[in-house]
């Protein structure tokens, strides 16, 4: 497992390519003594420190075939990613310009591409001139915080604004790295630490967005939490914290503001068989269970990738990674088999942010109420995927380019997989019965389109999927899975709690407790159902009594539909007793027999926020009080929790905006819909948790004439590879 | 696709082998005239009367390999189903019962295995002698239900109940075919065909079960509704309704009651390019959007079924196919990796009920409210899987051995598949983040075992799928494909529809509206959580307040505990804003840390029926009054519907029985769950249905010291196989 990790990396310089060869080893398991140079902070030797002082690992060739230079990569869409080249240039550009030039003490939050105006690139077809390019700079420059566009054609910064919003922005992986050395320039912090048996060298530790909360301690500058675990015995130390430490730490002037220790001394918990690792449970005889399964297509795939754009089947969309969403996709569009054309679906849709609220109100504790794409960087923290684990032996591989704090372009190799998947499911069937007798069975296997990306926040992993049908269905899925994030008790069993005792969660092992906490996904769908200008509509479900004599039934189901004219008609909290359909639909193009076009928002599971609307975290978070919104579009309107989450008082979210209370009706509007999770913690979870998924549908409702997949043909014997075990081949 | 059927049956007569082969030919397309004898009934020649008029096919050998004898066949576990050679003893030993043998006019409903005691099935093992066979029988004797025991060993009838609640058995299914000639006989209901253009030799014609409103018509009395179809120009005859004629039948006496003609004469659609027939689609020329994908496995499948016994990875259960109930797994077992030992999850888990209520109250559709289970039989109308299509080539399949309504055997052969399934998910995961550094990702995919069956109740294809995970999870799954019940409509736009008028559904094509409707599957689900003394545990999430000063935070989430006392503490309505977990524990043994084991009920996206709770379809249907309902276990209480469904009043279901409010604490106890979708058609689900899925999970809950799957392998290259295509192999 390690040793395939093994890679080279080139790390690149500005404009004139400076090739450096740099040999980044994945560890088997913990970092040799001599790599850490502990002398460097007394008493502080982890392994962070190790990244910090070592250049960031700057790949330019993907790692699997097909081979692929980065170095040289031009755009061919408009909205392709940064190259390489571009960002090396945004970096030249910056460092002449008059405010950087000034400042030795900058960083680069974001360098992103500047999306041209999405009608610029509907209109813009292959084979037309390319669009200007232009990068998006979030750059914060002697603790002022700037939004700047730079042309990379003219060279200009044509725009710069420092924002009239709370908050910070997205952290840097420098600045989430740099602050976890700080506490322990603290003797107060180390003696804590040291008071509770913990050797110093053994430390690992989190740096834990500390959230808004209204107090003076808070006002004008950039705050984080530092808390701490041992990584004695075991590369899990989560499940090893040192409870009752936090220290808060200044950002920028990487200073200890105060250290909070609870004077408890709860006991750091043994970590007996906590590592999960393959190479460590096989000490222990694996458990194997299975004989080995593959998805084979002995025809090769049904997909192309060329740069950004993906083409499968009846559908194609352009795919780019991305530092804070992570994954987005843009411009989906499905082929209609009636008609053989291409129709638009989608403009862009992406997880625009996330909010992971801890249900512990104590002092440790109640400010972890994370909002991860905002705060943290949710593409930022997708590396890359296990080949042959984290995504089938068919999958394709798609890296990302982003900018290091300095303006450095690096590789996240394989950060996006697409691949095609076969459960064993069917796409339609039907058989006719003994009833009727006609001796028809006709079945379609249903194969679809997987676009995987895996974010671990810390702890944390989210797997991210947008999946294909055939039939014009879209699902978009999280899954959950990752370490939990435990709090320390001194109980080693139920027995010892006292009856009146809350614990805020399960005790999952000795001196371990997995604390209660929700999850909340949010997604920016822009709609745009055969063009942009789309309503959305309500399609109520109503109990309706049959008056007396009409009818033996007293009552049945009526539709209602609503068309929603203003933003608040589109709030909609979901209801099990009171069901409604939601669609967006083309209220100006109908079927052949007259209904508009549309395609409807199915949710599936989810859990809803119940925290007090006047709680900060629900305020920052306020993006979560409704499942669905719809607002018009508006190009600055893409984080549902704002530009600037970090530390944010909650005054540029998704709430606020659709308070405005716009009109939306044959607009160009777009949806947002929330995915939730509650999660209490059970014994299972422990060390490692077994993966959580809901999604949501976004499925064409009266878009097609008809069944779009009535002419696929079933499987066919001949249709199957031969296959043969490997060691037999 | 068709001439695979191609299959040879052996009609099995009592006792002695008389044994008559029987060519079963699938005819690819409409049947010859020469095969319908159209003399037989003046007027009526459909394809239904072949099917009468034959022996029903009974092959005695698996179509696929391995080729296995059911003539042979000896019970080898309590709760294998009858064997043909027990189903030709059930009949003799009737055919010299007193109650039989005075009558020539009597049924067979249904004859399954009586299962032997629970506490003795528990205590018997492998080795054992095996437990006294008997056989449930359900007849109906000049009108009369009675249930009967017969014993196999001792050949006595050792129970005999006529039943004191309303309603009759589940119809045969020479009953439903039977009463399908019934209206022929009427020259007014031929009138009412042939004015509206429809040549008799075009009918096919549907037993639509008539429910119960209490009407003078229906007391003492098996009634039935037949509609009829055109079946001219497409085998999709469900496409082209006679909308308006509706025939009343009395089922017994096989007498027209009345015929309902509502005068207007709305044309039959044209069904134009309905027939979803991979022969005649490809005459358009087929839509083949995708190269082949298979789930292949090198060395073999990792399960083994013995008879009926399945062993998967950690899994171990009985499965058997059921008439009523389709499929039925038992005595579901996990084996415990810390322990090694084998622990009981689930004694009893299937299909107990469905309801499809239509939301149209007027005079041909306001009866339409089935109880396809009860009503109809779930199993009997579960016909064999297509094998490349409705499962994966790696699957394997399962015959049904059932009773005829003379009591004969014959076989539902390939009616439920067992396969392994890697859809290119993850099972568990987690990627150390930049912020740690620790080069860490181990990642292990997901693969699942599914047993899969697909009944056809007439138009709509139920597609049952129980799943179980590696780490404990058993996830229960209906998908919904087949054809729309439609309504016949002169509209052919919705242009022409006046504002006023509301069509009950969306118009799909020209003369053809698609009914909104819902449906819920109701299943019974003994869990016996490591024993069969059971607690069922409400984990309520509750909003607290925080007190003043206590935290910065004003709320959070509290895990409020309830264990249900009573009956009625767990009927229970879902409510995303009063969220609860739904946990089966086992209060007297717990984990290592003191947490009782247990396992968790998780819902999935689901609907709830909204109908008038004294509308005569709910009363019947009472059972989807809640999502969840606890019940401690009775032999007798299975059925949520009651045991006689059929024409029911609504007095033998589980609302009843739960309303008894019995005491269900640290008892043996059943849950109930209901999956419940509202189904407004779209444009899409013309001509066919792409599949909708929706499910629910058993998930443990403490019910592991941890992660059960930590110590399982990755995918390793060496395990994926090497396959060719088939024509290069």
């Amino acid at each position: 497992m390690e040793t395939k990790n093994m890679r080279r990396f080139l790390v690149l310089s500005t404009g004139v390519a400076v090739v450096l060869l740099v040999t980044w080893l994945h560890l088997a398991s913990f970092p040799n003594k001599e790599d850490l140079n502990c002398s460097l902070y007394s008493g502080w030797c982890t392994s962070k420190n190790r990244f910090y002082s070592s250049a960031r690992p700057n790949p330019i060739k993907k790692p699997s075939s097909p081979t692929y230079d980065h170095q040289s990569e031009i755009p061919q869409h408009p909205l392709d990613p940064l190259t390489i080249q571009e960002f090396n240039r945004v970096k030249t550009i910056l460092a002449s310009h008059p405010l950087f030039k000034s400042s030795s003490r900058y960083t680069l939050n974001s360098v992103v591409l500047e999306e041209p105006d999405k009608k610029l690139v509907l209109k813009w077809k292959k084979g037309d001139p390319s669009l200007p390019r232009k990068a998006s700079v979030v750059a914060v420059v002697k603790g002022v915080p700037y939004v700047l566009t730079v042309d990379l054609e003219t060279s200009q910064v044509t725009s710069q604004e420092t924002g009239s919003f709370s908050g910070y922005p997205t952290m840097t992986v420098e600045e989430m790295v740099g602050v976890l050395e700080v506490p322990l320039k603290s003797t107060e912090f180390n003696r804590s630490i040291i008071k509770r048996g913990v050797n110093l060298a053994d430390l690992a530790c989190l740096p834990v967005s500390s959230g808004w909360y209204g107090t003076p301690v808070e006002e004008n500058r950039k705050l984080i939490k530092v808390q701490c675990y041992s990584k004695k015995g075991t590369v899990n130390f989560y499940m090893k914290p040192i409870e009752g430490v936090t220290a808060l730490v200044d950002m920028e002037r990487k200073e200890v503001v105060s250290i909070s220790d609870n004077g408890q001394n709860i006991p750091v918990a043994n970590g007996v068989n906590t590592d999960y690792r393959y190479s460590i449970q096989k000490l222990n005889g694996e458990l194997r269970l299975l004989n080995p399964i593959s998805l084979e297509q002995p025809k090769g795939p049904s997909f192309i990738v060329d740069r950004h754009l993906v083409k499968w089947a009846n559908w194609e969309f352009h795919l780019r990674p991305d530092p804070r969403a992570g994954t987005i996709i843009s411009q989906v569009k499905v082929r209609d088999p009636d008609t053989s054309k291409v129709r638009n679906v989608m403009y862009k849709g992406f997880t625009s942010e996330l909010f992971v609220p801890y249900m512990d109100p104590t002092e440790g504790w109640y400010f972890k109420t994370y909002m991860d794409a905002g705060e943290y960087g949710f593409g930022l923290q997708a590396m890359p995927l296990d080949p042959l684990n984290d995504c089938p032996r068919n999958a394709y591989y798609m890296d990302g380019v982003f900018a290091s704090s300095d303006g450095t372009p690096y590789l996240q190799p394989n950060m996006i997989c697409i691949f095609e998947s076969y459960a064993g499911d069917i796409a339609w069937r039907h058989a006719e019965c003994p009833i009727t007798d006609l001796k028809v069975t006709e079945v379609r296997p249903k194969v679809t389109l997987v676009v995987r990306m895996a974010a671990a926040v810390a702890n944390y992993d989210y797997i991210v999927d947008w999946e294909f049908q055939t039939d014009g269905l879209i699902r978009s899925k999280v899954g959950l899975s990752g370490i939990l994030m435990v709090k320390g008790t001194t109980y080693e069993n139920m027995g010892q709690v006292p009856d009146k005792e809350y614990l805020h969660g399960t005790l999952l092992s000795e001196n371990i407790i997995g604390v209660i906490h929700d999850h909340f996904i949010t997604y920016y769908l822009d709609m745009d159902v055969d063009g942009s200008e789309n309503s959305f509509v309500k399609v109520n479900l109503k109990k309706q009594e049959s008056s007396p004599g009409e009818s033996p039934r007293k009552s049945y189901l009526k539709a209602v539909k609503k068309v929603a004219k203003t933003e608040k008609d589109a709030q909609i909290r979901l209801q099990l007793y009171d069901p409604s359909e939601f669609h967006v639909v083309n209220p100006l193009k109908k079927t052949r027999v007259g209904n508009p076009v549309g395609y409807k928002l199915v949710p599936g599971a989810t859990a809803a926020s119940l925290l007090d609307p006047e709680d900060p975290p629900q305020k920052r978070a306020a993006f979560t009080n409704n499942q669905i919104w719809v607002t018009p579009y508006n190009k600055t309107e893409q984080w549902a929790g704002g530009l600037f989450v970090y530390q944010s008082k909650g005054d540029d979210t998704l709430q606020l905006w659709s308070n405005r209370d716009r009109p939306i009706e044959n607009k160009d509007i777009v949806l947002w819909y929330t995915i939730g999770f509650h999660h209490i913690p059970c014994q299972e979870d422990y060390p490692i948790m077994p993966t959580v998924s809901s999604s949501f549908d976004l499925k064409p409702a009266n878009f097609f004439e008809r069944n779009p997949i009535l002419g696929v043909p079933p499987n066919f014997d001949e249709d199957l590879p031969v296959c043969k075990a490997h060691k037999s081949a």
